[in-house]
């Protein structure tokens, strides 16, 4: 008998993936180059060649059993070491190798992560705007995801509503900065005040709240600045990163868990994603990549595209009238829709082969989402089809 | 809150692992090669020089943007062709490239087979001896594993046990032959004994019942033995394939779900699999490691081994009185103890550095797994330990 529960869920098109298929036909039918596709976030620079060439000398120079080997459950002692040295010099912790467990892709850093601090039941926060696959994978774990609503000013916290939803069932809050889709950084001050939330509520409920802090644009800030390490200021965070971004190779599938030594049971928590994956079918990342990425563990793509495509796209939407937070960081931009519903702007920018995605599906209507993770080239071409759209469709001056 | 449920689970500690343990302790003692280690089924043999060749020729000369690219959540459609188009050849099968899922090894197949063909609170049905992490990986999918008494004649089916288990409750079969710790093969005829039945059963109860096969070590058979490729023989299908064995590369985590053609909703079973994933945090296997394997389809490593050190096995032990069903394939042998109590036979054994796995924690006691996927060079040296053992414990004659 086929899982109704999963076919049920095939009815459940994706927009991101409609909009992302309706630029491809258009693609064949105009060349793609002419589709303004700011459909999805695929990362638009190559992995370092550094990287490259350290695959090739361990395929080269290593016994395949040791490059090919089955990695322990909880990942390459020598990988989880570099990651916790890593972080402790980038951010001033204190992590061992204990307390890393390395995951194929952020996806299945989160899949551990609520399933280690959640019973099915419990309540996960997170804040609007949002990634829209925070849904299945907090439902993958039998938890019930709520969402606060969006500070619209500034793509911060809106704590008011916070302070509301935090109630006793709540398990864990998962944030995600920088942010998509807003490309807002959380300032310390935001973090610092969302800790001091957290603590007293953990203090009234006489429970745990854990911080699950979704991290793959963490590499990716502009301007110099300095994105706050969520789990320098608050003790119960669980990081959980994907090297997908900065390195440019999401289809490899390799990130990591990093429970804050100062969690009570830290390393259990640890040795318990070990348990946890033996119940998803996930058995680590391949190993390959697992020791390539521990020898280029602070190096990044060059990720300079994504800043000088913000400054384009930022310049150009606000000389053109729109709403819109600055960026600090990831690969998007967020401005307020032109007209009241995101939906019917966005299909309207399609005349224009702008493929623009609206903010419902970041649990935030009335803005859309602009992936700039394309050549600045063609960034430069979208701008006179952005004038052109929102001159004739809504009768403003570029 | 932490999760109890896994909590719970870091207690009970796999004998399998805690042999392999003490023999690498025994190891640092005697050195490890003085330690007669069958306790880990990890190939032996390296990766074939044409798949580490194809790695290097994939990152030299293709674009980084596709060789570490985002992977469709299906697979990458060439390889998910070159999966089905090897089948096909192979195995006279028809299928097409939308009944193959691309996952991260075995484990995560049946994953997600389990997932797409049952509903929580389901029965699946297995047969001893099997390999243990079945009972987690049923368990993650919310079903219950009732397991089939053993053949101990064949190491075949016991169809009279069969049965009486095979409810209306039971939602899936999972064998696995070559089998993981007997070494058997199942053959056509108990194949078409089993498919016969099933047919029967779903008629009466009016639903359908999948039988999921587990094939890693299908490549792996010896005396030239063609083994019946299950699907073949029966309509509602899932395999689920790992390359871990045949192209000894266990820690790329990469195999594939092939759904019969002739189940019905073949492809809904496949596209399912996509929202599985979803849910899990499973995201397909690396895509490097995707293309590679696809262009090395047919090929494996150098398996020759396993059957010389099956020959050496067998030929010892029954010249020492064991009772041995003769393995077809794998790199198992699985033969009875000389004492009732297989775990007192095991402790015994340690005394002369041989690491012998009790048959209990495969679900069937009395008989003991080795896993010869070792030197055949250490497998002679072993040969007189073994008789040194017998000899002195049970006073047998080599």
């Amino acid at each position: 008998m086929i899982s109704e529960k999963y076919r049920a869920m095939l009815g459940g098109k994706s927009v991101i993936r409609t909009l992302s298929e309706f630029a491809a036909k258009r693609g064949a039918e105009i060349g793609y180059e002419n589709v303004f596709d700011y459909s999805l976030g695929n990362p638009s620079v190559p992995v370092p060649q550094e990287f490259t060439d350290c695959c090739i000398r361990l395929l080269r120079e290593k016994d395949p059993m040791q490059i090919h080997g089955y990695s322990p459950s909880l990942g390459i002692p020598s990988v989880r070491e570099a990651v916790a040295a890593s972080l402790n010099r980038r951010f001033g912790m204190n992590y061992g190798p204990e307390h890393i467990f390395m995951a194929s892709g952020a996806a299945g850093a989160l899949a551990h992560a609520f399933r280690a601090v959640t019973k099915p039941g419990d309540e996960i926060l997170t804040f609007a705007p949002f990634f829209p696959e925070y849904r299945p994978y907090v439902e993958g774990a039998g938890d019930t995801l709520k969402v606060v609503p969006a500070d619209t000013q500034a793509f911060q916290i809106n704590f008011e509503a916070f302070e509301e939803l935090v109630s006793k069932k709540v398990a864990a809050v998962l944030v995600n900065s920088p942010n998509n889709p807003s490309g807002a950084v959380y300032s310390e001050e935001t973090l610092r005040r969302l800790a001091d939330i957290l603590r007293k509520k953990q203090e009234e409920y006489g429970h745990d709240i854990f911080l699950i802090s979704d991290e793959p644009y963490r590499e990716i800030a502009f301007d110099g600045k300095q994105v706050p390490y969520v789990s320098s200021l608050y003790e119960n965070t669980i990081s959980c990163y994907s090297f997908s971004k900065s390195l440019s190779l999401p289809g490899e599938r390799i990130g990591y868990v990093a429970v804050n030594p100062a969690c009570r049971e830290a390393e259990t928590i640890v040795n318990m994603c070990g348990q946890i994956s033996r119940g998803t079918g996930h058995n680590c990342p391949p190993s390959l990549i697992q020791l390539a990425v521990a020898e280029v563990i602070d190096r990044t793509a060059d990720l300079s595209v994504y800043e000088t495509n913000r400054n384009l796209l930022y310049d150009c939407l606000t000389g053109l009238g729109f709403t819109c937070v600055r960026p600090e960081g990831t690969f998007y931009i967020f401005p307020k829709a032109l007209e009241e519903d995101a939906n019917a702007f966005s299909q309207k920018a399609l005349a224009y082969d702008l493929i623009l995605v609206p903010g419902d599906t970041f649990g935030c209507p009335g803005y859309f989402r602009m992936a700039y993770c394309i050549d600045t080239e063609k960034v430069k071409r979208s701008l006179e089809a952005l004038e052109r759209f929102v001159r004739t469709e809504y009768g403003k001056q570029g």
